[in-house]
Parts: C-alpha cells; structure tokens; sequence
C-alpha cells in the first residue's frame, strides 16, 4: 500500500489523522509505534530518520516520495490532494480561518500541555505524583474547553461548524476521548458532548477510534 | 483604521502576526492587551468578549466584521486574503504542508509549553521555583530546536524554504526570540541562527521585534 500512517493508537494527534483518513476513503496502512514500550520506540533508529522529532503521527506516501509530520499539516495536505469526499474546510476564507482557528484551540493551546511526554516530563523535573499531572492535565482540557464551547454557541449546527464535518471535529473528538480519560466533567459541555455524540455515529469516527486500533492492549 | 490587532510586546504568537501583517504592508492599529498588570488584561470583560481564551493576539477586521484568533490561523486567513507582496505559503501542496509544518513544530510543540502562563501554572501548582521553570522552558525549546536543525539541513536556503520567506521563518524569528529569554544556547543551531539573523535583516521583522512596540517597557 502507497500510503502509511505511523502512530500510536491512544495518540490524540493520530487519532485526528485517521479520521480524517477514513473520512477521505483513504486505504493506508497503520504502523504502530509504542510511544512506551523498548524506552520508547519514537527515539528508535528506524523512526527517527522518518520524524526526527520523535513525535507521532508520520504520514508517508512511497509513491510520491512524501514523509509528512504534525497533524493538521498531514490533514490540510490530504484534504488539498483528496479535496472529495468529504471537504474538511470550505471555499470561503472567514470560514475556513474560524475552523482553523477551532481546530488550533485544541492543537496549540491543550493537547501540548496533556500528552504523554509533558505529564512523563513533569514528574522528572519536579518530582510530583501521577496524580498531580493527572490534575494538571484536567484543569487545561477543563479551560480550553470552557472556552470552545462558547465558541460553538455562535457557530455550531450538527457539527462544531453549521452542518457539515470540518477539521474542528477531527481536532475535538480525539481531545474529548482524551478528556475522558483525564476525568473532566463533560457535562459542563453540552455543545461538545452533543457534537462529539454526534461525529462518532458516523463509520470513519468509529474506525479510527483508539480502541479500534490493532496496537490497542 | 479598520484592521486591528490585540497583542502582548513579548508574545511570540503575536509577534508572528505583526511580522506578516508587515511583509503584507498591512496598517493596522496595536492595541496593547497586558498579560500581567491588573491581574491580566486578558481577563477583562471587554477582551473576554473578543476571545473567551484570553489569550492574544485577536485581530479584529471592523469593515467586514471579522474577529479571528489563533495566530497561525489569522496568518494564513491573511495570506489568502492579501496574498501579493509577499505570498507566505507555496503554491504546491507538498511544499505548503512542509511549511506548515515546521511552523506546527514551533507553535504545538514548542511555544506552548514555554509560555507565561504555563509557567505562572508551574508555579502555583507545583510550588517550583523560577529557575525551574526557566529550566523546564529552555528545556523543551532546545529539544525543539535539535529537530528543527536537522530538517532545515534538508531543506533550507537562505530562509526556512529555498530563498522565500515562508509561515516557517514567521514562526521561526519568534521562537528565536523566546528561546535566548531563556538562555538556550543558540551556538547548538547554526542553521536556525542564521536564518534568523538573515530574516531580521529585513524591515518588516525589525518593526515587529517586541522592543519595537509601544507597549514594551
């Protein structure tokens, strides 16, 4: 198969990409990297050379000889190359800067303060307990969020943009599954909860949901 | 003037904006939001209402109604909107998504984990001192930069992409600026330091150097 996705199945910056893969009806093929396991397979000789920033995802097409790292950028590449099915941002630019800036809500200002490597780095450099960094995580999924949901009071339909799928559900469906996971209180977020209910009836979220993934324990 | 831009001298995601609404040869009015005096001007009712983050830059278009967030996102609605002089990303698909993401590896992976108010939270929830905070920031940005060094050994010339300025070298100067903040030894980036002196040869980066702003002390 031309195209592969490296990851890892609990990733939140994966999980964005295969979404939006399946919503493009892109076949790849998924490389599990362990962000855990062997000290980390990220730092390993193989995959350093594809990301030497030791980060997933890693999009790679053989055939046009591309290595592609971040996330959104791999998601605006695909919607550029693959424009059908499904466009992840519309023709008009107000529209497309306001699911981009959404979409960076959740990329630049939570999902970096709540992965794996900052709550791991945290407990090395300031010696506090797993449940500290647990706490640590919440609290910025909890104000991010706070913020997101209203935004989406002006500008939510269906989706987190009026009735289509866009970008800024790829981006909030995995921050919410993340969420869960950090005990934040979803029922302060009703806008949220309510799109994010909504996105994972479709097939292409349910696919690419952690759980789903052959490198899930 | 119709285009307005809410930002903070000192930060880096602001800084990026007034360096591309410069190359664009854009007026626009600076409107000073301080992070710190009066317990944040962020949090004041009239800016909360811009931005429910709280966090800058906001850019503001009153004559078409515009209010946008996120700095990459204002850059790139900006480079679609104004794109002569000066176009910010390519017109091939590979070469933007290589663009956007080296500045996605500045602006999720680096900026967000060194900024004034994940260090003010370090503080206050971990009860650490300031130096290990400048620690934890010179950290993550020197590990950042290691990777950036070496996919810019692929792929720069004279600027971050060949010989255009690029949303790379926007985000890039920035990140350059925050990271000697924090003493990161800049001799370890000889491809980035050069780039950034190279970059700040030019007019439209000098005004839009923090120590240039009127809000600067």
């Amino acid at each position: 198969m031309s195209l592969k996705l490296y990851g890892y199945w609990r990733s939140s910056a994966t999980y964005r990409v295969r979404i939006a893969m399946n919503l493009k009806g892109l076949e790849y093929e998924y490389i599990p990297v362990h962000l855990a396991q062997d000290g980390g397979q990220q730092h390993q000789e193989g995959y350093d050379r594809l990301n030497p920033a030791h980060l997933v995802p890693t999009f790679v097409d053989d055939d046009e000889d591309i290595i592609l790292n971040q996330s959104m950028s791999i998601i605006e590449y695909l919607d550029e190359r693959y424009r059908e099915p499904c466009p992840l941002l519309p023709a008009h630019a107000v529209e497309r800067a306001r699911i981009r800036a959404l979409a960076q809500d959740i990329a630049c200002d939570i999902q970096p303060l709540a992965n794996l490597r900052v709550l791991n780095r945290l407990q090395e450099s300031f010696a506090v307990s797993t449940e500290q960094t647990h706490h640590w995580a919440k609290q910025w999924i909890a104000q991010g969020f706070a913020a997101i949901e209203r935004r989406l009071q002006t500008q939510a339909g269906r989706y987190c943009f009026d009735f289509d799928i866009s970008l800024a559900d790829v981006c909030l469906v995995p921050q919410v599954y993340n969420a869960k996971r950090f005990d934040v209180d979803m029922s302060q977020f009703p806008l949220i909860s309510k799109i994010n209910d909504q996105c994972l009836m479709l097939e292409a979220f349910q696919k690419a949901q952690p759980e789903n993934q052959p490198d899930a324990p």
